[in-house]
């Protein structure tokens, strides 16, 4: 018998109820040879306002422990900016060397794009994870004062962009249309830019079935809304990835659909499974979120520890839930019809 | 009598046949006493090819001693990525301390959007020109190895960011809205975003008729294709104004009418204007491509030197060109046809 050792984070505000929808799920679906071992970890604004800890040493080494982590939201208005992305959500990002954020954009039949004229949208970003403008390298002089001046770097190596293009190419290549696009912005940002380029350029000798392009971020922005259907894979760097997987979620549907992996490939460290969507605290305990992003999250997850079937069955309940929607429902009225339809 | 001495750089591309039906326009719009002086100035790919040089120091010394300056486009696939945006266009900008990066987002009526739903949309992105990370401030370390490491440095100076914060203010002040976003992803980018904000909520005291918000830069581009009539005006950095900008010109019916201007208010370097989009070599020189957004950037420079009836008059004429338009027309019958109604 096997046996998931899952580390759940339920975070702040909508966190902890699309958290519990998940995890019904995943009971669900969960063959009975299985055993699901999970331990929860109060992490994120309260555990802040009560200790000041964001993510204590002790308990990082605990999650490395563990198999997979699924993560809710992070944030809380009561917390200033920063301290609890950058403490805690980044930190696990970066400890344990997420370098793969997979985030599928996907419209699934039956739901309704902002977008005229139905496209048909399903390609998946290979976000960078460990890497860029998000590697917290900043500072400020003269803080405060009308002479202030803050800086920001972005990093950026060979060797983290090399695992994460070739990544894409991987998956590009085990795709049916093999389309890979690099998206970064090479005209402006030359150093960071030409190093992506190149390093795309050299990988992709490897992988003569892929057909590849570039485009700047800005004109990226335009094709997501006007023809998403180009893309299959895209590959791009953190806070390009960042920006436009919020994009990607809104023109399929909204923020409540969209999952995401923070993937570690090696399994030297547990990879992270979260919703795109934040801890959006106006609706917070109201049964209004919809668990969805999360339940797709928790296939993302399954898929990654090797259940590929019950990643599928799950994909194929919310594909059948989402068509047959009607009216509002409760989040737990969604996660309810979900673990009804995996063990069906 | 009064002079325009205007300093006109087609470029490349459609930056040719665009910047002739703004001249036209400008032409037919200007009342009697009004002499043009225009003086082409030949920079971009073909000089560059030819001579090897982007902006000698003369030319810019040549430029500074215009009125303003109306620009095609720039960039073409024989010059390496870079070359041309950070030599030319990006060093016209900084030169001549274009710190207002002004991208009016604005849905004409008879214009067909992508979004589902005919949205009213009508904001201005107040973009910054001059600081963040587009300054230039990156490097390469064991470049071209599978050890190289490479940088891209954001600046922001609190003298940057009042700027172009007060002059967005004054903007939102004057709208009957009056509302005013930041965009800035403060809660990664921690140093350059608690300056932003800082200096947001500081000059607000200034302007209390003026409502604002925050927003995150993944955030704001769900609001541009899902509510995109909540905008007014977006204050908002280099890069994140670059994007949201090609955005904005996405939803409100294409990059054939985004137009732009890059102000210097204090009328110490002559301002420059631009449409948004690029040189499109893959349709130049076929007469397809659509003027507007020149002839849109020439009515910014007109209001940009105190022709504010002239301004609006070519903005009348493209608001009604745009209800009557039908088939497909030229390049030179669009200018025709705007041209023909501002002299009307
Ligand atoms: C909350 C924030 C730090 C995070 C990010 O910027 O990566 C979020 O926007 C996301 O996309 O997961
Ligand atoms: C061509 C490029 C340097 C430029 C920019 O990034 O500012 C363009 O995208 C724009 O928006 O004017």
């Amino acid at each position: 018998s096997r046996t998931i050792r899952l580390a759940v984070v339920p975070g702040d505000g909508i966190g902890q109820e699309v958290v519990a929808e998940g995890l019904k799920v995943l009971e669900a679906v969960l063959p009975a040879d299985v055993k699901l071992e999970s331990t929860e970890f109060d992490l994120g604004a309260r555990r802040y306002h009560r200790t000041g800890e964001t993510l204590p040493d002790s308990v990082l080494a605990e999650l490395k422990a563990h198999d997979a982590i699924l993560l809710g939201a992070i944030g809380d208005p009561s917390v200033p900016s920063g301290v609890l992305e950058r403490g805690l959500l980044l930190k696990l990002r970066f400890a344990f060397d997420h370098h793969i954020n997979l985030r599928p954009g996907r419209l699934f039949p039956g739901v309704k794009s902002p977008l005229a004229g139905a496209p048909e949208i399903d390609f998946v970003v290979v976000r960078e994870g460990t890497e860029g403008p998000y590697v917290g390298n900043g500072g400020s002089l003269r803080t405060g004062t009308e002479q202030e001046v803050a800086t920001e770097v972005s990093l950026n190596t060979a060797f983290g962009i090399e695992r994460v293009v070739r990544d894409a190419y991987r998956r590009a290549q085990a795709r049916p249309r093999k389309k890979l696009t690099l998206v970064h912005k090479n005209n402006v940002l030359v150093h960071a830019g030409h190093l992506w380029t190149r390093i795309f350029e050299q990988v992709g000798t490897e992988f003569p079935e892929v057909t590849t392009d570039y485009l700047h971020v800005d004109a990226a922005t335009i094709f997501f809304v006007t023809q998403p259907e180009r893309f299959d894979v895209i590959v791009t760097d953190n806070l390009f990835g960042d920006i436009l997987t919020d994009l990607a979620a809104a023109v399929t549907g909204g923020i409540g659909l969209a999952a995401s992996g923070n993937i570690n490939p090696s399994g030297a460290f547990p990879s992270m499974f979260e919703p795109v969507h934040g801890s959006a605290p106006d609706i917070a305990g109201q049964g209004k979120a919809d668990p969805t992003a999360t339940v797709l999250s928790v296939a993302m997850l399954l898929d990654h520890l090797g259940y590929a079937a019950e990643a599928a069955r799950i994909e194929a309940a919310v594909a059948a839930d989402l068509t047959e929607r009607t009216g509002p429902r409760t989040t737990a009225q969604v996660g309810d019809a979900l673990a009804a339809r995996v063990s069906a």
